[in-house]
């Protein structure tokens, strides 16, 4: 691997994202096995520090550092140091003595991953920062796009929501970019980035207008506290006007797929017979999700001498 | 087994009791040992899913996990999905991407486990909903009272306290029918569900007329608020009439034990002195948690085709 | 060793703590190792009881644990029985029930480890009780020191700070005494206990008289509660009178080192640039409490037969 580190899409080459995605696919099939487990990470240390509320990325990570045969340690907000007003910089540090290898980093300010980086010998993966990058997230996307559309190239992939404050976004922009394909962004003006243009895609005011050329449809989780008003008139508007639903799945092309980072709100973004839709990929997004991370742990501590993943 | 999840007592035979618990017996003596490890569950993914706090059950489940090998993950109610409104059936799913093997399930909501298990590949083991089920608790405390009181056919078992709201006897009752014995349920009107019978248990409003015919008495724990004047006058006038101590020990017979599910209220519900008494089987009780667990997961998991668990 | 728990410094010989920053060289050989696994605990169960919020010592034991392959279990303070009520003493049962063979305990009342080690047979290391005592924190620090200042006898430690408070002091001291070394308290005197040679140190009101003849500054946290105007004026009057800063490291003898068993209060009672010092060794601090606690669970739970830890 290029980079030390996983903070945005920036640290990974576009031949890196093909490895990883390689060798995501040799852990995908380990994790079908009755015995999900291999001695490959056997004495390295990954700590999951999420210093935001998370489980579902947490877990993630936690069963494919096990998986690996890593000893996997959680250092959560509540009680730990921070809270006594240590500085990050000191959390790095210290993390750094106690030998580990990995840290997963998950915050609520943008460019925290950043800062711990600056402390710490052993590796930082971003596991989402703010409004910034989710570049693990984007990883697993990307894994679940190709086993449906093959080679991402000239594809028109459609980003739905709240563009401006999502580090899904953020980092799935760059990501797609890096494969040829083009993101489209789907959202009212107020769900817009200043300048959407620095991520590289193309906007869209209207899902319906969109819909016809997508060839992957990815809804954004809507964030309660921003769809009060303020942004959007109503959940029930954005929901009329943004979400996905039967007679939207109707518009989209035989291929084309549904895509959601989850949590989902079932209702809003996404109507239920839509998430439950054979062309809704959520739950292969989040089994890729544990493959992904496997393969990004295992490649940046070094990988198979020999090359055998599995 | 005959089901695919344990949710509750209806989920086993008799047949598939009485093999649990002798699988527990020699899970017991690993437990008893200095290096209390079998590899049998390495590669298995166990999820502790503990939505409404719990240390002691968790805390089993875990330790009987990671004794068997398997790789065991604490997902816990705060910061979860959950909390950001997913649905229940959309973290089973999730849960059930990342290949969870067994997922442990305490929810304060009755039923909450079997909504799970609509949506998982995986087992399902209840590990406590609402005022339901616990059928855990059951087993070990099967396993606890065949070991002093041998078969349990014929044999009296007084279930004292809060009977209407315990998932504790809710899964005790009908567990103790499957065995032959004959629970009776100890306690004022307003602490007995509105058809008792329901439940297979004779009524008794007196402990001290039930005592001298007991094999067992299990004292339930008391629940502060449910203790408040409303139901009862008082804890003081509980512990006067339902509370055991050593006057109502010396009513019972030689051969009789006294059981808790814990955490015990000592002064209420059991004196200090009975529950240090050595009648008292609680800590055997706890003991034969891990065992139990460590059983039930193994025999779920397909057990050791060599039919040899340690 | 002579003592089956390890609750305050009365409980190991002066040849017992040679012995462990001994073994601790070893291991601390391990955790500079890629692969930082021994299989020497494999098959124990370790528990971290921690019903005080930290994350700095439970994760420092947590790793110990686990890169000496024990199966470590986190028990905390919120969800717990103990939240119900539950008695100490019960909950220490409990944990024996369950065969855990060492239960690290921080607890904020004086005295807690001590009540567990009474109900468990299994053995009880402290990890910080109260204003009481943290005698982990004692041995890594005096490894760390070992390592720069050589033998301890006859050498002079000045420890700064709220010394009546503090449960770290509260070890440092009995133990550099068992060293042969001369700790000196330096604190203003509502920082002190009402009887400071009681714990064999000397005591001095001013810092710099002090600074001259240290071979090490030992630098407590300063707990924001304890400099609200009531014992000390102001933090930044504690922070100009007792704060260790560029000038008073000019004062330091060129071979003198600075401590802290953090997290730091970067400007209070550290300054930025003297935490950053080569000379200060806070993260050696760190280090050394990740292999002193793997020595000292190697040691409590037997050691290696043959003689070779690592």
């Amino acid at each position: 691997m290029k980079s030390h580190n996983l903070i945005t899409m920036d640290d990974v080459t576009v031949d890196e994202i093909h490895h990883i995605l390689e060798t995501a696919q040799s852990f995908k099939e380990v994790n079908e096995r009755a015995i999900k487990k291999l001695p490959t990470l056997r004495g390295f240390t990954v700590i999951n520090v999420f210093l935001e509320p998370s489980t579902r990325t947490r877990t993630s990570f936690e069963i494919a550092g096990k998986r690996l045969g890593a000893d996997v340690i959680n250092f959560s907000a509540s009680g730990s140091a921070t809270v006594k007003g240590e500085s990050l910089a000191d959390t790095a540090a210290t993390l750094d003595a106690m030998a580990c290898d990995i840290a997963i980093v998950r915050h609520k300010f943008s460019g925290a991953p950043a800062i711990l980086a600056q402390r710490m010998e052993g590796h930082i993966i971003n596991g989402g920062d703010g409004m910034h990058q989710h570049p693990t997230q984007t990883l697993l996307d990307l894994f679940t796009m190709k086993e449906h559309l093959g080679d991402l190239e000239g594809k028109t992939i459609g980003i739905v929501g709240d563009i401006a404050h999502s580090r899904v976004a953020g980092s799935l922009a760059p990501g797609l970019k890096m494969m040829g394909a083009n993101p489209i962004f789907i959202a009212p003006p107020t769900y817009l980035p200043a300048v959407p243009e620095q991520l590289g895609a193309q906007v869209c005011y209207s899902l319906d207008d969109a819909l016809p050329n997508l060839d992957a449809v990815y809804l954004l989780r809507v964030q309660g506290e921003r769809a009060d008003g303020t942004a959007v008139p109503s959940m029930r508007e954005y929901a009329s006007l943004y979400g996905m639903n039967r007679a939207r799945m109707n518009a989209l092309s035989d291929h084309a797929i549904v895509m959601h980072p989850g949590p989902m709100n079932r209702g809003i973004e996404i109507s239920a017979d839509v998430a439950d839709d054979p062309r809704s990929v959520v739950l292969e997004q989040v089994s890729a999700g544990v493959a992904v991370r496997m393969a990004l742990m295992y490649l940046m501590m070094g990988g198979d001498q020999n090359g055998a993943a599995a």
